[in-house]
């Protein structure tokens, strides 16, 4: 199925599930939209940030599409679930946001590490997801956006871990390369097996002898950050349900 | 001379001349000062238009400190000569803009051609520069700014185009790779011989039949984007005159 008849099918009303693995080979986005009163921070703190924050596509402040990302799509509608903030608290979790949308509304596709999986997938790189952390790493401030650096753990076998930077540093938009290799505890990670976020639906099996955590920088960053700040409302897309792009993973490769 | 050392002899009043050939080795960047209310439409077009804008720092609404590019270095004296703009027309020509600057101006820092320069030299590359041009090729827009892109040319030997366009592929803040090769036509330059800014001081002698023209992106482009938008308000550094920074170009290489 192509992104845009997968957006058209949400579109229509159907509920599809999480997006991971929808639409192979296309970038997905994380969705935020705050007021444009704090777009400038919002966006400056994205370019402090790039490996955790990379800008895919910002809107005009009031439309809702992503000139670059998808012209056609309806940022709106064409998630599944969204998640509605208000002074940081959840206050709703709709099927669009038509009724929220606001003229002052700006809207940032942040890219996706599901994005990474896919290149080290189509690179034959066996690796095991383990989920998200929090470490303790601060991130650079803009304005009222400050925080720590959310991360993603990959376990990659020793004979690939070369390989893997090498590749994932091509897809800057992707996260690029890890920005920690080998042990948790050096960037604040105290369980390996207990992540923060995006925890998997089964428990992972300890790690072998021969595979090492690479710690990518993760878009999670800025919603935990853009949440902290306590915006008077912010909208996203509910968890694991990204937007998808008509960018294809590859048109991104150094860029 | 450091970068350090060099702001300093300016900010005591020194007038160094041009830029040019100070502080090899360090990336040098176009400064361009708007008023808070403008900065997000401005940084918006950057990120669009990251081949013409690359965004090397972006300091805090009424500090004049680049906390990335050079956080000691004081924007409002250390550049040896600045433009003050009124709706878009020039109004001053000051040596320092500390009677001007306003606690809502916001800073830009673009990466500069002269990084280019400095790289192809060090991997023993020969070229000519041959001045600064209008195309024909429109940037995306945001909010009031839109307009042509403007590029530089180099005569590159037939030799040493593949180097060339592989190691200025590595420096994105330096406006990475060419955008064109070889017809000046193909993007609306009429003459080669004639640019339109960045005029050599010597007539360029015409090209040898195996030198090709290639077309870099170049920062120029935000400032006539800028200009044409007619800010009430706007600030730059002088033609010439860029901001020394304290990054060591290869620092910048694929970020």
């Amino acid at each position: 199925m192509s992104p845009r008849e997968y957006r058209e099918l949400i579109r229509g009303g159907a509920d599809l599930g999480l997006t991971s693995n929808v639409c192979g080979g296309y970038a997905q986005a994380q969705l935020d939209i705050v007021p444009k009163k704090y777009a400038f921070d919002y966006l400056l703190f994205c370019i402090r940030n790039p490996r955790p924050c990379p800008v895919l596509d910002v809107t005009d402040p009031g439309s809702p599409h992503p000139m670059r990302a998808a012209p056609q799509a309806d940022l709106r509608t064409d998630l599944s679930q969204y998640n509605v903030y208000i002074n940081g608290k959840i206050e709703a979790e709709p099927k669009d946001i038509k009724s929220y949308w606001s003229s002052d509304f700006v809207a940032f596709l942040i890219g996706c590490s599901l994005s990474i999986d896919w290149v080290l997938r189509t690179s034959d790189i066996n690796f095991r997801t383990t989920g998200a952390y929090m470490t303790n790493i601060q991130c650079t401030p803009a304005g009222p956006f400050k925080g720590p650096l959310v991360v993603t753990c990959r376990l990659i076998k020793g004979k690939d871990v070369a390989t893997t930077i090498r590749i994932t540093s091509c897809y800057p938009t992707a996260h690029g390369a890890p920005i920690h290799v080998g042990n948790p505890a050096g960037i604040g990670i105290k369980d390996l097996y207990h992540p923060d976020m995006l925890k998997p639906s089964v428990p992972v099996t300890p790690k072998e002898a021969d595979e090492i955590p690479l710690f990518w920088a993760c878009g999670l960053t800025t919603r935990v950050v853009a949440l902290e700040a306590k915006l008077p409302t912010m909208v996203t897309g509910a968890v694991g349900r990204l937007f998808v792009t008509d960018l294809p993973v590859e048109k991104l490769a150094n860029q």
